[in-house]
């Protein structure tokens, strides 16, 4: 019995897994269906067809049973050959397993890391790529879940296209919660996964792959990879009706066909909306609190609020706190932030109640671990973001 | 609407994915769990102190985000370097799917191929690696699923430790419906998925691999792979309590946790046995239909039996008409056996009234293209294996 208090609700706030609509939870308890018979081969050409419009592309996304990083692993598999210089940039966890798969890949590195917390700046990656021209390929984040930092994809991607360099974006927690125009902003790859503004839970891996990209990595010659060599899936997927060159996750695609419709009928202009908002609020009920954002700031930040912990108190115990006495799981730090912050996550199937939820538990946490903290001071000012924004909280 | 019948129920007959018992269904609709928090890191561990008694080994059991092939591909991006000769045996889809992962991974292969529905001959494999001692790796099949054979891993298994060769087996399809004693036999990978006898959803991959073969990859310096790199997942697995490199597939993993425990009630034995005993009773029903089986006799072959098709009818039409008509999905035959063989599943969730079924819409569809069959002749065959068997058919 992990919890003893006498409440018996609890509360996932995490940033992925994220929390599941119930018509997505209810469909995975439906019966299995063979991937080959008409029913799984029309749910795999559904899915398909309704991804693009979350990547606001019109590229073949090419779907993968694994997590987002093997989506990621597909880009540099597929864009990196041993000795190939390449630029990766990270200011964060995830930017750095770019790095981790560029060694993998026997990549000439060419890392730019301003550090976690900092904004990748284009400015400097426009420097390095004209100081090495002979790049062809880059790697950036989007939503850099260990930090909250939303890059600038929009201008990184204009100047990658101005060194005629390829660019691949790791959108795994960014995909469906911050903007992202892929097409429209000339970026070549978009790596996402299931668990997070997708509303399903892990193990699908999807990467948005532009025809400019499958050529160049055709054109390098095969792969390391055989699972997740793009030309396969690619190959497979584009025949009519599409199938998968592997078994696929049919329970994961059932719950992935049902959060696409969701996002559908919702409009991803106002699921993104949505998200702005939380993040809006949610960032005004730390002010209220007295607290700092943690980073450069960021009013993009729409995956997920990195929140800097008051000095004083002991910060690892702060999801520790808020999980045992409040029954709300939430993200601490990881790796050198471990206790310097906690993250809010507003990613997905979150509505405003969940972060007034996050944030009174937080006040309440605080103070109980012996911070000065106003009860309800958070809360009232995410409220009255959520007032002033005039519009219904409900659908 | 795909059935214009005036039925409603339809049967799931597929060699996988197989059809899922309710309880491991109805746990997927659960509210999803955080890895990192307490329930998540105990269903994680759960799973990994349950898996080994189904591979008959102490090693570690990796699991991977992933279909199967995923897992076979681990064992050759660990096992295999550049240029290193190796042995792969194929005798039908999935041994050659060995061979295409030793191709992209650049391996210098030694091919082993008597033929589709041949079974593998340990003579064979010894001379071979007799003549090219400089092999230290082998790849071969339990249950070829496109053919229905299952090899006789136990004798490959003696044959490549005469050698000091390492042997990895695809046990995808067998793993729990034929016997593999991974440890009594010597097999020092075996790579399985959930989606078959393990009565779960496609989506995990499972790789079992002996110390020796962990640190034989180690030796033979860093793999091309990350996602599937044996080192990072053993390393992770193996922290108290045992952590994921990457966000594993959480639903999937509470619906093998279930699936698992249900293995371990009825006792891996008794499932075994109840495999065998289904698999006999449709070779007789298929012999009482006056069919032959396809491929070399196997009495091993106990997750899936292969029939070839009467000449004279056009058999392509015989898992259409299944389906179509009777609401019953069975497999075909793949690549060249397509419209030779018919393939009755008996993996996993399968009961004796399970292969009845099966084999009367055989019978009814076999009429209902011109062939002549006497109707309950199959059926009557294997309702005397069940009551020769002397054994309840329920729990």
């Amino acid at each position: 019995m992990p919890d003893a208090t006498p409440f018996i609700k609890s509360y996932l706030m995490t940033a992925g897994p994220t929390p599941l609509p119930p018509r997505v939870s209810q469909v995975m308890a439906e019966p299995i269906v063979y991937h080959r018979a008409p029913a799984g081969v029309e749910l795999y050409a559904r899915v398909l067809r309704r991804l693009p419009a979350v990547f606001q592309t019109a590229n073949d996304v090419l779907l993968f049973s694994s997590s987002g990083s093997g989506a990621m692993e597909s880009a540099v598999a597929n864009l990196v050959r041993p000795g190939d210089p390449a630029l990766f940039c990270a200011a964060g966890k995830f930017g750095e397993r770019w790095i981790e798969l560029g060694e993998a890949y026997g990549a000439d590195l060419v890392r730019y890391e301003p550090g976690w917390g900092r904004r990748l700046d284009p400015g400097e990656i426009d420097r390095v790529l004209g100081e090495r021209p002979e790049i062809r390929v880059a790697f950036a984040t989007l939503s850099e879940t260990s930090t909250g930092i939303v890059h600038d994809v929009q201008a990184i991607a204009e100047v990658a296209a101005r060194h005629d360099v390829l660019l691949a974006v790791d959108a795994v927690s960014g995909l469906g919660a911050a903007e992202l125009r892929q097409d429209a902003w000339g970026v070549d790859v978009v790596a996402a996964g299931s668990q997070k503004a997708l509303m399903c839970p892990p193990g699908i891996g999807l990467a948005s792959v532009s025809q400019r990209a499958l050529d160049y990595a055709g054109q390098r010659g095969p792969a390391t990879a055989y699972y997740f060599d793009w030309g396969r899936t690619a190959k497979a997927q584009r025949k009519d009706p599409p199938s998968s060159p592997f078994t696929p996750p049919v329970t994961l695609l059932a719950a992935l066909d049902v959060a696409l419709e969701l996002i559908a009928e919702e409009g991803l202009e106002q699921v993104l909306a949505r998200h702005a908002l939380l993040a809006r609020a949610t960032r005004a009920g730390v002010h209220g609190l007295g607290l700092e954002l943690f980073g450069d700031p960021d009013d993009r930040a729409n995956a997920v609020t990195a929140i800097e912990l008051p000095e004083g108190i002991d910060g690892a115990k702060v999801p520790k706190v808020l999980r045992d006495k409040y029954g709300i799981t939430a993200n601490g730090g990881q790796n050198q932030l471990k206790g310097r912050i906690l993250r809010i996550a507003h990613t997905g199937y979150f509505g405003a109640f969940d972060i007034l939820t996050s944030l009174s538990g937080l006040e309440m946490t605080l103070r109980e671990l012996g911070a000065e903290v106003e009860q309800g001071a958070g809360v009232g000012a995410a409220q009255q973001v959520f007032l002033d924004a005039g519009v219904p909280l409900a659908a």
